[in-house]
Parts: C-alpha cells; structure tokens; sequence
C-alpha cells in the first residue's frame, strides 16, 4: 500500500473544514468499552500513514508500532494491568473517591480487536540527530505527536483508541520484546467503541472537573496575566 | 470566549471529512520562514481551544501556555539559539554535510509575529493522578498531544508553527519564570509562512529521506514481521 500522504502545497482549507477538524479534535475520547467486531485493514492504515506523517525531531522518524493480537500477550499484559490498579486503587483516599476508582473501567485491552503499542528507537541517539542536542527528550515526543494523528484519523474513521498507561513499562518491554534502547511510549486498545461520549469519562463521572482554559494562558512569564503590547 | 468545544456524542465523519483530515495531517509543516503580519485572535484562540481539547492522564490537564511577544524576550532566546546552532554545527560531520547544515534557518524567533512555550506542569503530582503511578513520564506526554492539535488547527487556519529545539532548557526556563516543577516542553514560533511547501524541509534539502512505514512496522514483538492470527 502507498504509505505516503501526498500533498500539493499551498494547499488551503475552508471555514468549513476547520470546523470538520474541530468537531474531530472535540469528539475524541479516550475509549475502554469496544465492540468485538475487527476494524477494516484499510483504516488502520490510514491510522498509521497519519501517524507516520507526524512531525520528529531532525525527520529522525522514530516510530516503531507492534500490532498486537496475541491473545498471549495480551493477557500477560491485561494481568499486569490488574495488578498494578490494585496497588494504584489502595493509592486512593479511603471512601467516596476511592469507591469511584474502583467503579472505573480503564482498559480494553482484551475486549478491544487490535492492541498497538507505540514505542520509540533511541538508538538513533548515536548519530547525529538535527535538533536534540539539549533536549533529548524531543525524541520521544515526536512519537507523541505520531499517537495524537492516529488518535484523531481514528476518531474520524469512527474508531476509538484507549491509552493504557496502569502497566509496567519494564515488563510490557519483556512481553513485547523492546531491546533496551527502544521505549514504550503507548500502549494503545483499538476497535469500534460502543459509544462516543460527550464529554470525558473522568468529567463526566465528576473526578475531575474541565478547567477553564483562560486559567492556563499567561503572557512572556509564566504566571503572568496582563498583556503587555498586544494580544 | 467560550473555550470549550462542544460536541454532541455519537457525532460522525464522511469519507470527504476524513479526507480533510488527512489533507490537514499531510500539509502540516514546521514553519521556519514566516510573514510579519499578525495573526487574528480568533485563529490564535481556536488553536489553544484545540490544544486544550487534547487527552490528558487522568484529565490532569497539565498544560501551559505562554504568548511571548516581548522583543527582549525574544532576543534573548534568539541569542541563546545561536550559541547552541554553533555548538551544534561543530558535531556534524566536516565537509559537505556540515555545509548542508549551516545552510538551514532551523527558527524563526524572531521574525514570526508571535512565539509561545508550552510548559508542563508537575506539581500536580504531589496529588494522586490517574494514570501516572508506573507512567510519570505521561504527564509530559499528554502536553505533547496538546501541541500536536494546536498545529493541525493551526494549519487548517493557514498559520504556520515551527518547534524551536536548538536552546537550552534551563536559560530558557529563567527568561520565562518557569517554576522548578514546571518543564518546558516546546518553544513554538507561529504566524502566517511564507510558504507551505510540498515535503518536510530535511527531505526537501536531502538530509534525511523519509523512511518506508513498511519498515516500523511489527507483528506481536519488536522486530517480528511475520502475521499470526489475522492482519
């Protein structure tokens, strides 16, 4: 298959289409509960060609992804995800907010069709790479940003995509066999979900309120609010 | 301004949509050449509505986003650019490949309208977050995710950003005020290019190829192309 989106420059978008991005970006949720039927070849594809048209650092291009069907493996991981909440649930304050925890569903990872993990090749370290001589850690986000483009081509294709983070990276390394300078960066459950939400499981449920995003914005110094000569 | 974007659950895509999407993520560039007019509040506040729309572990929200307009600012930060770029050039290897590297405009700091650092912040961590018990690293993450919508909602706009890698963290974080526990994740110039063009600058120039999606992709392990159940 091509595996390259090809593009014109100088292309251009209408108010039409920034809305289609916007309600693409605004519908995606982080998805725990699939339905079993497989997704299509062709858009997990499209998935990954996204993903692959990331920005990285130096086009250092430092993406791996394991397509994971094993039920093997899969359950290995799944069980190690079991064990892990448990210790994180006792992490919880004791009552109400712990009992919300515990009411969570947090994974898919053995009901979902596809596991993906993402991970990221360090090796390139080696050479010279344009752009993280002091910030090494632009590797790592790059395949970052390669995860948020599958996301949301996922998302437009009806997809959902639930990340996993309640495991060991150290035995999920093993499971999947990472050499020691590849890193696991996701650990992704893939497959149609029974249902988009409105808004955010964590929102919705009340653990955790939407903040407001002028909270977040400052001007030329962190904490800073008044502007200064414009904007 | 109302900075949540509101959508209803259940909200689907056409084929033609999903097609934008795909021109948005394949047009995306990292801007360096940029125009000196302003760009529009409305453009600027769609970006950060996106950014802030992205996924965060455990709905930490742990972003922060700085407009930095101050010229002083700017300079210094130019400045310190330029003493790393030097450094950095010196590790290329001599003869026509470090040619190649001093002939690229890496930033546009200072002639892009508007610069802005996107911070982390990890304070949070003192409280229980969902997600980061095995996985602090997701804090960071998730904020990378934020950067990513933010420069496809930036591209579907026209507007260009560009990631400035090529400083020092710590210089940076004194000029911005950043806290010990905040980390900065990205230092981005945006403003309308003077071009989107076709392929990634360091394909264009033949610094580094683009890489078959083929070859970054496995099957249960690292490194195992082979099929085994399905896919």
């Amino acid at each position: 298959m091509n595996n390259e989106i090809h593009v014109e420059s100088g292309e251009s978008f209408s108010p039409e289409e920034r809305a289609t991005l916007r309600r693409i970006i605004g519908s995606r949720r982080d998805v725990r509960k699939f339905r079993s039927d497989p997704i299509p070849e062709e858009s997990l594809w499209r998935m990954l060609e996204a993903a692959h048209a990331a920005p990285s650092v130096g086009f250092s291009q430092p993406w791996d992804f394991i397509l994971i069907d094993s039920r093997e493996i899969r359950q290995s991981i799944h069980d190690n995800f079991v064990a892990v909440n448990e210790r994180e649930k006792n992490r919880v304050e004791p009552g109400q907010r712990r009992e919300l925890y515990s009411s969570l569903k947090l994974e898919g990872i053995l009901e979902s069709p596809l596991n993906l993990a993402v991970t990221c090749c360090h090796a390139k370290e080696k050479e010279f790479v344009l752009g993280v001589g002091t910030m090494p850690q632009m590797i790592s986000y790059s395949v970052c940003l390669a995860v948020q483009n599958l996301w949301l081509t996922a998302r437009a294709e009806g997809i959902g995509v639930g990340w996993v983070s309640i495991v060991e990276p150290g035995p999920v390394k093993q499971l999947l066999g990472l050499p020691d300078h590849v890193e696991l960066i996701a650990y992704l459950c893939i497959g149609y979900p029974q249902e988009f939400r409105s808004r955010p499981l964590l929102e919705e449920v009340g653990w955790k309120p939407r903040e407001d995003l002028e909270k977040h914005l400052f001007r030329n110094r962190w904490g800073q609010k008044e502007k200064t000569e414009g904007f």
